[in-house]
């Protein structure tokens, strides 16, 4: 039985459900993947419920990033062959792919190999963490080898957040981490986090001006907006660059006008497929640098858990409670 | 008589009047003028309603630019010598000192040399237009030369939406205006506009589209800010970049998030002195290019209206009401 994970109407992880479903020879770009592993990403929990900034045409299958094992490939690949280890990137249409299945076939653009020594548990949980946080980063948000930067990352024990620590420490900056959750704090260091501000006990733009001697951030990364982007804004460096990737708090900031006008701070927005995979000579930057991490080990996914592909619905559900520090992954046992 | 404009409350023009002040000695970094002329700007209305970006310390003297001869300089002083004919540009603190004078002091810091065959008039109207242009256009929007790149500019009866035009020209882009007012559109083409879109009549994103083969534009000059801000940046390009420098509607836009994520829309601030003249490798390249500009020609300022300088609240009255395309100035005859 080929199991899939689909969804017939929009809602929450309750339309989840598993399809017995043939996978269809692979077309001449796609490769056919036995999956080991998933990743899972709240982007995922937007998509189902239509809130995503592409919508899925029902039924609908799902899942965004994962790592498995070449079975067959089409007739114009010749980047992978049969038996090779290969991590799916979303650089695909998720409402056509989807990573959540027991053999499934993926473009071959979305692909990438995973080092010998990784395995597929962490390769399953490396892209779309360590693809977002670097464009966020270095592409977006200017961060340099040895520059003495100064990252904030709010929404930080997110996998993106917590893949951000490792590229901040890798680059020799330093993160300020912001959490609304006192009991985070000691999970937030041990990923790497140096300096962890508790936002509903904090003043937030105080704790920066302090941790920088005055100066302020030179980088700050947003995934709420909302209220929140906007006060953050008002800790900025001279010349700083904010860079925007989820709206959690459900609404966009205002623009920071004076932090920008004054302080000539940047605002930026960012999506892994549409601003680094789809791009070529961006793409091969990001890969060579990150794979060259995680194999050597100074780049690790923090996996929090890892569920049985069978308990899907429940891993969701996890997600969504915002208990966790960092990876969600799903085990696919075929 | 030493004619020196002074506020000694905030409001209006009509909160303006002259004092006859005997100017001291110019300090060691500073160099006495005898005005010629000085062009008037939107940001002095808001520093006299103290609703600028910096407060008045009052009584305030005021005016933020202005062109005239040295007649004493200060001892530490090598720049300049008495004789020579010097624009007055933004670089100083407006709430220490003030370019509408017959005779004024200013720091060494504020002044450029100005070209042989310019006017005073054309000189004291040039700063603040083509500087704050070139910054938006050049420093934060990234227009290069020949770059083929299509540039709007709102609030562009202003003078630095004329200005901008000029600066678009030269680099061999492509400028198209938004003006509220239909009557503006043959001033707007004359002053050197490429496109004019007339907001009240017609759809901006729609038309901006058309203009560029639906790619849309690759920077755009917002001084308005709001909901023009908000609505202008959906006819971005990708990568485009709008940088925001005017809150003439009052207040800042909601920051535009599906822009920014899915075309990677870049939204900066600018300021004058802030973020170009204080800097002195990017004001050394600025000043040579745009005073190449103004010598030979290519930059020409669109001079309105020239007031006497006894008539200066009827000039501030008439900025206020939105008539004109292009600068205003006061000629300070001494």
């Amino acid at each position: 039985m080929n199991k899939v994970l689909q969804f017939e109407q929009i809602g929450g992880p309750e339309v989840l459900k598993f399809v017995d479903q043939e996978t269809p020879e692979p077309a001449p770009n796609e490769i056919q993947i036995t999956m080991k592993a998933a990743g899972l990403n709240r982007a995922e929990l937007l998509f189902m419920g239509q809130q995503y900034l592409v919508d899925p045409i029902l039924p609908s299958g799902l899942g965004f990033e994962g790592a498995g094992k070449v079975i067959a490939v089409g007739s114009e690949i010749s980047r992978f062959k049969v038996g090779d280890r290969v991590a799916i990137t979303p650089a695909f249409q998720q409402n056509y792919y989807g990573a959540l299945g027991s053999i499934v076939n993926m473009p071959e653009t979305a692909l990438e190999p995973i080092p010998d020594n990784v395995s597929y548990i962490d390769a399953a949980a490396f892209w779309m963490a360590f693809g977002t946080a670097y464009g966020l980063l270095v592409l977006k948000g200017g961060l340099t080898e040895n520059g003495g930067q100064t990252v904030v990352v709010n929404a930080a024990s997110s996998s993106v957040g917590t893949a951000a620590f490792q590229i901040i420490q890798e680059h020799g900056g330093t993160s300020i981490a912001l959490t609304r959750d006192q009991k985070k704090v000691p999970g937030l260091k041990e990923a790497g986090a140096d300096h962890v501000i508790v936002t509903s006990e904090e003043d937030i733009v105080e704790r920066i001006l302090d941790l920088t001697d005055g100066r302020g951030f030179d980088i700050a990364l947003d995934a709420i907006a909302g209220e929140a982007g906007e006060t953050l804004a008002n800790a900025c460096a001279v010349e700083a660059t904010m860079v925007v990737y989820g709206l959690l708090s459900g609404a966009p900031s205002t623009s920071p006008f004076y932090p920008m006008v004054t302080k000539g701070l940047e605002i930026k927005g960012f999506h892994l497929s549409w601003h680094l995979l789809d791009w070529p000579d961006r793409r091969s930057t990001a890969v060579t640098h990150l794979n060259r991490g995680l194999a050597n080990g100074s780049y690790k996914p923090l996996i929090n858990r890892v569920f049985a592909f069978d308990d899907v619905q429940d891993a969701y559900r996890y997600m969504a409670s915002n208990d966790q520090i960092g990876k969600i992954v799903v085990e696919i046992d075929t």
